[in-house]
């Protein structure tokens, strides 16, 4: 079996160290371990398959010996880094927002459109968190019942910002506990105890990137006449975005169809017993592979209604799991 | 000036507690105030006014002397005990869900519908706090723009659920930062860093009690043309709730006359700056008795689509306020 050399840029980051741990877990082929990450942390030790390796400075020339550079080191480094790495010979599966939009960047989710990596130039752009959990569920019912409009509103976890992220919901909670005043850096408001509609910067359309990124990746990545209208809000989880999704379908459905076709579709697990109690929740969603879907309902205002709730690991499937996943279709379709 | 003996039916807990707070702050003309509770809580002692009062126990005789009784004990009391005030004499404001859809019981937010108050028969509903405050946002524009669907998400605090959910989230974040393992007696699942799309009890048709609450109050309340689906969500909130709400009107609208609209009505205060990331939080809605709009943009996958976001402290305007403002509103307009 063939194995490969594999970079992971943005190493010591929340969803690079859980790139390592996705590759260890589901056994890629790898031959070796190249941890990347700006400067100042070269040297740093990582461990990968219980041994300790170095990391080194994400700088050109460190992708010459590199099949795969795996990269989440945030949209400026990808900007500059991303093409270097495919110079020196890489394929590169960025994890960035620098390059999802690029009309000569496939845009991937393995369950969605596997089809596009077959026109790879060496770049492969990871969707965002949001995105992906969100079309790994509604794929399927696309498929079967055409989906004509979308109105999501997510509730999103402190560690889709990062590890600094984390950091920071941690240390108000204590500060909260103990009695000591809160601070807020990485946020411009208090997250613990308080819900943020503010993911990304705002554009001049009143709406956030990270709103206008559901839009434009959905029509990207599974229909371009598709019609998403997005509000995206952080709340204080650390880790597993939930998502609270309504869909217009052009095609009539019964419910227990739609139960049928998402149990039956690659990457979901549908939780969904009520007298149970049973839904899915961002605990529960935590170092899980699968995009669970719950809350299976007819929107009763409209005809061809539905309303889904749809939780996924924001860093791995979100992230980590979905690169590592394009990777792995690359080496089953030979296209590396 | 005339003044009013109120009872306050549920005074031990969390909107008890915000009514009797709220009469103060509003001067409200009050008499004399009459604390009651479940029999085993009689004998301790509120405070009103500076002076300590001694609860009395909610039962039949007990509203006999009284004028207005403010209900918050939640339905199977309010079922029993509120025929009984009225039929003792006093005018019963009740924030249960008990009476809301009965057809001879008004159900009033008085920015909205204050003309229904004129039709009571001793007893008026309280609407559900995640009704109150979307309604309060929309009635401008239904008024300007007739809105014909809603569809609105929610991030609530668990001050909904009553004083033992915020004692609760307390415990569970103490217990995560001592390293002890989080215990759950009032949700069935962990609240702190997690999102329960489960309020209240599920019915039949796949929607949470809370979800049909907002579908049914929304008609009762503002027009019963107006089609709503809803998903509640329970998150790690002490106090506010906050919405996402998406609507469709007949009629076009443009943003800035939206923003004018809002800007006019009462009860609002507009909060949408978002170069200076201005947008409401429930941190901020806290102790206010507004309800809060900001994120007013333009939903551009149909057409007079509009997207809000909506904020107000939940046993304030949700509960506590709103009913205090029934009172007002039945002594100015002399119902009473």
């Amino acid at each position: 079996m063939q194995k490969y050399t594999i970079a992971v840029v943005g190493a010591m980051g929340a969803v690079g160290r859980e790139m390592l741990k996705t590759l260890e877990q589901r056994n890629f082929p790898v031959k070796k371990i190249k941890p990347l990450d700006i400067p100042s942390n070269a040297g740093k030790k990582i461990t990968f398959q219980e041994e300790p390796i170095a990391v080194e400075a994400a700088v050109s020339g460190a992708f010459k010996d590199v099949d795969i550079a795996l990269f989440s080191a945030g949209a400026d480094a990808s900007k500059v880094l991303a093409p270097t790495a495919v110079t020196e010979g890489a394929v590169v599966i960025d994890n960035s927002s620098a390059w999802r939009m690029d009309e000569n960047v496939p845009l991937v989710i393995p369950e969605v459109n596997p089809e596009d990596l077959s026109w790879h130039k060496g770049l492969i752009a990871n969707p965002n968190c949001s995105t992906i959990q969100m079309l790994v569920a509604l794929k399927p019912l696309h498929d079967r019942y055409n989906i004509k409009r979308i109105v999501v509103s997510t509730y999103q976890a402190v560690s889709g910002t990062g590890q600094k992220a984390i950091v920071e919901l941690n240390q108000q909670v204590q500060d909260y506990v103990t009695g000591q005043p809160i601070k807020s850096n990485v946020y411009p408001y208090q997250i613990a105890f308080n819900a943020l509609p503010h993911i990304d910067v705002f554009l001049e359309n009143g709406y956030s990137k990270e709103e206008m990124k559901m839009v434009f990746e959905t029509k990207k990545i599974m229909d371009k006449n598709i019609s998403v209208s997005a509000t995206t809000v952080r709340i204080p989880v650390f880790r597993s975005h939930s998502e609270s999704i309504n869909i217009e379908t052009e095609k009539p459905f019964k419910i227990d169809e739609v139960v049928t076709t998402l149990n039956e579709a690659p990457g979901i697990i549908v939780v969904d017993n009520l007298t149970a109690a049973n839904y899915p929740l961002a605990i529960d969603a935590e170092g899980k592979d699968e995009v669970f879907v719950g809350r299976i309902r007819r929107d009763f205002s409209i005809d061809n209604g539905l309303n889904l709730w749809v939780v996924a690991d924001n860093l791995r499937k979100g992230a980590a799991l979905n690169a590592i996943q394009i990777a792995e279709t690359l080496v089953q379709k030979a296209l590396i």
